[in-house]
């Protein structure tokens, strides 16, 4: 038994894999859904749906748009203020690690970033919470989870300005407002889907304000237009990405996944803090609920906890180099006995060691 | 039985289907590939072998890069000027058809585009030939295959400035020099693998010379330093490349599937033009062996036909809107026993409508 802890790429619901697998062999009349046009009937359903899915699920207000297009959370760390920031604008953003940094890197070719507030002086181990947004910011960007540190802002900071969020790992994990963003982006390879295509939710009425001269296909606008497929799209990661969000609503939704994501994260934590052989590495009133962050009190046993935990199934458990230790990321596809078997392997750890 | 003409995306091979199925359900250990990390040493290989296979099948001279990216062709008619156009600089493109066109729209955020040539006048259906290229343009632009109209450029055109083509939809189905050439980048949904990742090859020598302010994710210099993971790949749309670059070493690389395709599109070529009921659309030196575009000669048994095609298992053979009629693309993965069982279905269809 396998349980994939990984950060991303990472695990999806294995009922998900299952019918992935088969539309590769055969999604309509014994073609398979890599051979399929994106302009069949069959897959302008697939995108419809996938859309829709996304609406229902994170209860997105009238008036913004969903797209499904690529490139990741770093194509949309330039695709933001090419399409939101003029030349001698300012836009607030809050530093709370590596990928937080590369989107305030990218606005530089459009216009300043104002860096609000930054946890870089304690290697990003907590949010900031003392700053505040200057009014004339053409918009506000914040990270919601920090994959890499395994912190997590869960409300949304007060402003008037405009709200861009990096939602990447913590989207459809939790209920939220939409109707307090402006423009919310994520790489799907987390709770979305698979690797390969980018989720953007996005305010209408934020667009048509800048007069950089924006790409066709960097511009929101033309997306918008196009449903989604203005060019071909990632007919197959869309495809498994609906095919998950299908999964989420039958398992009753977000808010549903939440009660479950809260009690994957307690039981863990809840561990970490109990057993004298481990600590968490983040403020504990930031702790994720995605990625969870821990090293070992003594560090000589990382090593050995590390394969003995790899040896008993456990996957991706290794912590990000800049993090060192160990990161579970327990995304929403993730069960809550693989938790639970992580938990056992570090107590049977510790009465072997704890002498 | 399927036979799927489809322009794109079009069929892969059956054995790709069956193995990139597997797959999803147990890549490594148990493991889906679509919940494998990027950096992974299994997916690092798959990257690997992938790009060591498009060098070797294409024998990619020293001092390319080979690169899977997102995006699709769009994105690079942007990234193309980005990259290598500074403003007050001209390229020159060849406009043979609405592919050609959009490139040459993306140029003007950057410089100026100096149409040589264009077959507009005619509907595409024919290659320019007698024009020049000026000799201080940063670099020519051409589209080797026009999928809507069938026409087809197998010879790079002469010239002293650096050359561009887009190849999407001949690339890996004919022997080409790559050193006649600068910069190739093909969308993967017809020859390279499924939709969702973009080959570009490039010169690495003609990077470096614009002092356009380039996104990272936009900027080739980053991919190649990146080994096309700069950011999380589309990992299934690569994996899929690799499995049917490895398909197509297997059946003795590029020279031996070239003569398949002759084959293929002598087939049907030579039935549109021996048929009294069909005629070609294009200029008969320049017919593309991909992408095959006919009508009929008398209108009004189109409907007819597609109706008897489809029910007799033809998929994808109706034209584009912009030329009517069919078009039957011939892709490396279409077996030649299609292409007779469309043969076959012409003649029969005549048979009964000839009187």
């Amino acid at each position: 038994m396998r349980h994939n802890f990984g950060a991303g790429p990472c695990i999806l619901p294995q009922e998900v894999f299952k019918q992935a697998s088969q539309a590769v062999l055969d999604f309509k009349d014994g073609l398979s859904i890599l051979e399929i046009s994106h302009r069949t009937p069959e897959f302008e359903a697939v995108v419809e749906e996938a859309v829709k899915l996304v609406k229902e699920l994170l209860n997105v207000p009238e008036g913004y748009s969903v797209l499904f297009l690529q490139g990741g959370a770093s194509l949309q760390f330039a695709m933001v203020p090419m399409n939101l920031l003029n030349e001698g604008q300012t836009a607030s953003y809050l530093e709370t690690g590596v990928w937080a940094n590369k989107a305030i890197k990218e606005v530089k070719n459009f216009g300043t970033a104002n860096v609000v507030a930054s946890s870089k002086d304690a290697n990003f181990t907590y949010i900031p919470k003392d700053y505040s947004i200057p009014e004339d910011s053409t918009y506000f960007h914040f990270t919601s989870n920090n994959t890499i540190y395994g912190t997590e802002l869960m409300t949304v900071p007060v402003t008037k300005v405009p709200v861009v969020c990096d939602m990447s790992s913590d989207i459809l994990s939790r209920v939220i407002d939409v109707s307090q963003y402006d423009l919310i982006y994520a790489g799907s390879q987390k709770n979305i889907g698979p690797a390969g295509s980018t989720v953007v939710i996005i305010k209408d009425s934020i667009l048509g304000k800048t007069t950089n001269k924006i790409p066709s296909m960097l511009d929101y606008k033309q997306h918008i237009d196009g449903g989604s497929m203005y060019n071909t799209p990632p007919v197959f990661a869309i495809y498994v990405a609906m095919l998950n969000l299908r999964w989420l609503k039958s398992k009753g939704g977000v808010a549903e996944i939440e009660k479950e994501n809260i009690a994957k994260a307690k039981a863990l934590y809840t561990e970490i803090d109990r057993n004298p052989l481990f600590k968490g590495t983040c403020a504990v009133e930031d702790r994720s609920r995605m990625n969870i962050c821990f090293v070992m009190e003594n560090p000589e046993l990382e090593k050995p906890f590390l394969k003995f935990a790899e040896e008993n199934g456990m996957e991706g458990i290794k912590g990000h180099r800049s993090v060192g230790g160990f990161r579970a990321s327990v995304y929403n596809a993730l069960p809550i006995t693989s938790v639970h078997a992580l938990v056992e392997l570090m107590q049977e750890f510790a009465e072997k060691h704890q002498k």
